[in-house]
């Protein structure tokens, strides 16, 4: 979907949608469009600027001002509606990321969580990739099939998990042995970002730290191959009951 | 590295260097320039068209006559030398790759061999990404610590592998359940490209297919998420002996 016009697109800002990216007239000058540009670089979201010519061809309106905004229509869940979810269950699987910016890293997670049945995934709005058009095609489609909720607060998010009796465990460095841990029943993994792995508050928040037995020089996987073996690992002990 | 000049890039083709990507100067004309271009596209090398300008800013010779190749200076295992190295052993983990062309995927494969601690990767030389240098930075400098090697025929390999007494086992849908496997001892994974799966005829040759039990609506894995599932099935089940 295409956001077009300077006020349409600075009131798109302040909304929970998912911006792709915004295209930006070459040679936007004044006041009006030295702060929309700050507020753009402020919300984090990708832009580019282009010829008049190019706005011209993309604008459905014909009135896009020298702003375009490709908005994904990807639906988030509620946080509290996966929350509800599991309530009566007995066993459930939510991952949680923090920090993970890559779309790459983002479409592989959502794949391998709805391929091993997770209940939700539950994303940061901030210093976080969204479900976008890019990361729509890498999930291969699973994005719609699985439950995705953005929190503003990673930590609180946490806190509610463990107030509703699901266990959280961080998947980090330096815990216990993931294949030593019980992973039977309401769990959670939280799924550090590319570089900076889970914040340090959120992994005391956590109930646990279970670790992958790494035995390379390396000594570091990516996000989503770390997620596919924390998320199978919790399906392999469901299997073995 | 660079190899510039018809003639070098001519040569180059023929070897078994790992060729990033060759700069071709727009306009090169006649007999020659069509046949050299014929075997540029016959050998799939990524290549690229550009002005003359491009081509001497990039050349350090001065004499690239309109042609200029990034080679990876990446030094491949030799693939007996593999099987030499877990000969000895009574617990061996190579993987064999087949038709993975996408340089993230195998990036991401080479890290999380490396951290689970395989003896070795063996890949195609055809429909396979070769280690370039965005493979090696996708890959956290790990296929240094990895021994990679190159082989005409998966299909033969796959045989060598089983006259050496390694067990191998194609990592499919359709197959036992992997977590039921008995995948400790000398063992291969032989794991399929993006969107084809691993060869039938050299699933055949395998000596059995294990399988990801997968619970979703998509019932598809990105190929190295699968394969750090699979790998790292093997690392626990030997750690659980």
């Amino acid at each position: 979907m295409k956001i077009e016009g300077r006020n349409s697109v600075r009131e798109l800002l302040k909304t929970r949608k998912t911006v792709d990216k915004i295209l930006i007239a070459n040679g936007m000058r004044g006041a009006e469009a030295e702060s929309l540009l700050r507020e753009i670089k402020n919300s984090k979201v990708k832009f580019q600027f282009a010829d008049k010519s190019v706005l011209d061809k993309e604008s459905e309106t014909g009135r896009h001002q020298g702003y375009i905004a490709f908005v994904s229509d990807y639906k988030y869940a509620e946080f509290d509606d996966i929350l509800e979810s599991v309530k009566e269950k007995d066993e459930c699987l939510i991952v949680v990321l923090d920090g993970v910016e890559d779309p790459h890293n983002l479409g592989s997670i959502i794949r391998v969580c709805e391929c091993a049945g997770a209940d939700g995934l539950i994303i940061g709005k901030h210093r976080s990739a969204s479900v976008t058009d890019t990361v729509m095609r890498i999930s291969e489609g699973s994005a719609n099939h699985l439950k995705i909720a953005k929190v503003v607060n990673i930590n609180q998010a946490v806190d509610s998990l463990k107030e509703n009796g699901i266990w959280t465990y961080a998947l980090e460095l330096g815990g216990g042995d993931i294949y030593k841990s019980d992973l039977k029943g309401k769990v959670s993994l939280v799924v550090g970002g590319e570089d900076t792995g889970v914040n340090k508050l959120t992994v005391k928040k956590c109930d646990g730290i279970v670790t992958i037995p790494l035995s390379g020089k390396v000594n570091s996987l990516n996000a989503s191959v770390a997620t596919g073996i924390g998320v199978f690992e919790v399906v392999r002990q469901r299997r073995n009951k």
